[in-house]
């Protein structure tokens, strides 16, 4: 069974105690204490470095406040780039966020004016005058940024701040271009990032904006053998020669009735190149050759595509115990100038409005109306979800990153995976 | 004094343990834990018969979310009747009534295309294919369902269900032509139900639409005597000759004038042929013979009026903590088909609009105005609410329905009440 | 250190047990319940007397609900002056203040028609008849009221009444004109007292109405030395010679700019009369003599300014844990008629508008924004809230009022802080 998986200790991180302690995946009831997504912080990992904002939208004058992991951040321009210090003046409490940026580089408290520059240092106290004792003396908790491809990242965790090539997708640092955007769901990030390429995906966004002109996609999870490379779980295989020969329509006897149940898609999808059935999988060159950075869930929250032609990411970042900003970005390599502009001028449409909003948002529909602490049932589609939270789990038993899972607890967790669904093929 | 009743066990629930022990049935101080209302579950009786919904409001293509005792069911048209399952999908947790009504007779998840049908059984998995492995691995919980003169009634107790000719008024299963609608009060059920036909009815609603046209109603409960009677609390008597005899206005010395204050309803009251002062009681013809069924409280949370010429019942459904759904119905014998039909055009009018909603949603802002937590001091008005209030505790304290307590309990208490009443007409 | 201060138990309430407890005022860290903030009551003293409301804004024929210190009040007109009872009725805890003053000097419940007059004494239950046996048996609790200049006060306390004149300003008893009003903050009474004439006030409103036309106020507080006076912490000095003869803009050089950044105001400020710098201090002949009743806090929550020729009042009365109705009210000693109308005339716009709402809800808005149970870290300018707090806390550990502290308690506080002011003139 895949869902048997090693692990270390009962409070859900630090060291090695009790190697083999066999832990569910899947809460298929019993007391809420047991159910298994409870050892998945519900506000994030935070050793690890998260993408924040877009630089281009922190005005020059005026500080912003951005929540993530739980926390409030006040993000201002600092001398080198952008900021993030805790929102709370250390002074009394109250909310930089509210503030101003009077001079370059510092952003200002609007209760007593306690100017604090990048590092988190009180530089000035305005209205107490340049003889004032507290410069020097008082100072706000700063995190660690970098801005990539017009993307500020932020390192929240205790510990010093992993290498930002580790942690970050490798097309941040190769010559792709990266655009991005932010939307925000209303649901705990667990299972906003849970909404995987499933079989929900040709049932919820049948009818989104670029699905209407094609067929409806078929998939199998037939064979699918999801295993753990780095902090990523790139399927192996998932879909199948069988659903490539079935017909558009198929006849299901327990409802007596056909899905689709209309066939008028077929009437205009060869003119949208929608001839054959769209199937992602193995077929195009990918993007990336890293198995890690393609197809699947990725630590600490991202769900990636790879498009072959594109690369697409949906990082699933808390904001609070119910709300998630789904932090997208799509890289491309242009091999001209006209490429790069093509998909300059493209971008607000197909992805801004099309991927992020009107079909991303028919996703946030679904959950907003799903109860994530209700027993499970999960079928042989849900082998994602079952890799996924097995690499998250270890990774919190194993101090809260994938890269302090012993080698030995993921080769032998890969190894009984693949095993297992060679066996039966059932996901649980 | 008719507040001691006998109650068996502390919990409020199982089997005969301390017959005899004196419990008060109003709250006149002490730990919270000691308010006697508390023994009322705050969310409803389960082991009972529910009016649901209209079976003609629930759309052929779509299902309908319905809240009643804390739960959510999932409302669809069944291949035999409306019918009712828990709203949550058991695959992911994803609430049903989001879904669709796909193929006649089920509903579909919105989330990945599970199909239920009316026995909760999962009979497809759409974009799993013909061939999932779901079908009939996966069900959700039913909850049985009977469609009576339109109204769909629902059991969600834990045991089997009742016999539904024992919880439901008998006009259900007569001849009577019976109308009903249903409108949201934000009270708990208790003081939702309490809101009895006592001194509240000519204070609270004298400038309701109805009773604009008559004269004040004058009431009184000297010698009345609420008796347990199955399921009900008839009252014995509830208005006597003093007050017929009473003037119009009396004079209350203690605020030096008279009530009601003006005498303008005198004008006109002849017209509305209210010449002679309202009072219900036991003057007509009752609709119903046996009294079980007659005035007064009803469990798990009627109210009954028996006009004579027509039957009454606002049903408090309990939604949760504090909100109840009224849930009405009334009923005629038309003695023609003249009479059907007027009863079914003046009902929109007469009943949905001016008792439930002008009429009832004075009681409902009273009530919003209310605080159910805090110490009590009952009139003598208040007898009808000691009587319901001992039924309550009673089927409480015996397995959660009025027929199981044992008879003798019952006779003790009637005779006790019976007395108490003729010794001091006071009820607490 | 002045943050050491004598109390006497742990509990923050009672007789003396432990002379000579250290405890710190200002929360630097460790366990929340180590926060000294809490040990003042978080909705307020409740022996002391209190604002209410204006006279005459409690309407003729209509209760009001007022609530306070977390207590619903029910107001109307008794019939020697405006009274205040519990807002519950004690038959079935519906809300008085729903409900109609049918005769002069009662309120009648909404639900049954019981009626109070203003000692509480239940004097009809109108439905039910005059021979009601509940008059005179049940009765509401009322609270003492006072109406001076127009303004009614209420007693809360659990013990009997203070002497009136103790406990409100002398301005009220004398020939002052007092003129008052209230607004609504989004914060708990504690930060909304704290917001002290400190560091803030030139900060926050710089750009207020009255301000824009003047140059930005400078202060000092060096030296400055909060000594407890009665109920009073009035300051003994609070500018200063050297910020007397400091320019206008002044050199940061943290931020290697100015402040104010802008001269603009000097353009104008002549033609406002406000050459000088404007300075709050001991230099103009006082309003009031006794030092407890001028400048600075005072028990249980005013905020005193003398404004020489006016008495400023801005009484913090604590409505639940986040909201404080600000009580304001101003008082002059006009010398003719012609200067009464002008201060009538002039009270609207100048008070009502510029300062209660256009000026204090800047405060409001920063307050709002203010997370009170963080740590801190004091400034010196912030020596006022140390004072306050010493005495706020000192009053709940004997008893919950300001005189019931022994005066050598008082006395070695006030000792101890002449002294470490001097010393250090740091505040923590």
């Amino acid at each position: 069974m895949v869902t048997v998986i090693e692990r270390t200790s009962s409070d859900g991180a630090g060291a090695t105690e009790r190697p083999g302690l066999p832990v569910r995946v899947v809460y298929t009831g019993g007391p809420p204490e047991s159910d298994p997504r409870r050892l998945i912080p519900e506000l994030g990992f935070r050793e690890y470095w998260y993408p924040l904002i877009g630089a281009d939208t922190v005005p020059r004058r005026k500080p912003r406040r951005i929540k993530l992991l739980g926390e409030e951040l006040c993000v201002f321009h600092g001398a080198h780039g952008v900021a993030a210090v805790s929102n709370f003046c250390p002074h009394r409490g109250t909310r930089l966020s509210g503030g101003d940026c009077h001079y370059a580089g510092t952003v200002s408290c609007p209760y007593h004016g306690f100017t604090y520059d990048e590092r988190g240092e009180c530089v000035a106290a305005l209205p107490e005058g340049p003889e004032s004792r507290m410069p020097g003396k008082i100072r706000v908790r700063r995190y660690p940024t970098r801005t990539i491809k017009g993307i500020v990242f932020v390192w929240m965790g205790a510990g010093s701040p992993a290498p930002v090539e580790h942690d970050l997708p490798p097309e941040l640092f190769d010559e792709s271009l990266v655009l991005h955007d932010a939307v925000v769901w209303s649901a705990n990030w667990r299972p906003a990032l849970e909404n995987f390429q499933d079989a929900h995906t040709p049932y919820v966004h049948r009818d989104s904006v670029p699905w209407v002109v094609r067929r409806i996609m078929k998939k199998s999870y037939e064979g699918a053998r999801p295993v753990i490379h780095g902090g990523g779980v790139p399927l192996t295989y998932y879909t199948d020669g069988k659903r490539d020969a079935a017909p558009y329509q198929e006849y299901f006897p327990g409802v007596k009735g056909y899905w689709p149940k209309h066939r008028w898609r077929l009437l205009w999808t060869p003119l949208f190149g929608g001839v054959k059935r769209p199937q992602m999988g193995a077929r195009r060159a990918p993007y990336l050759a890293d198995p890690e950075w393609g197809n699947g869930p990725h630590m600490p929250g991202m769900q990636r595509i790879d498009f072959g032609g594109a690369m697409y990411t949906r990082w699933c970042v808390p904001i609070g115990r119910r709300t998630t900003r789904q932090f997208y970005f799509h890289a491309w390599r242009p091999k001209s100038e006209w490429e790069r502009l093509r998909a300059l001028a493209t971008y607000p449409i197909v992805y801004r409005w099309w991927q992020y909003r009107q079909f991303g948002l028919q996703d946030d529909r679904v959950l907003t109306g799903t109860d994530y602490n209700r027993r499970e049932y999960f079928s042989e589609f849900d082998v994602e979800t079952i890799g996924w939270r097995t690499l998250a789990i270890l990774s919190a038993s194993y101090g809260g990153r994938h890269d302090r899972i012993p080698a030995e607890v993921v080769e032998r967790y890969n190894r009984r995976a693949l095993a297992s669904r060679q066996a039966d093929g059932q996901g649980h």
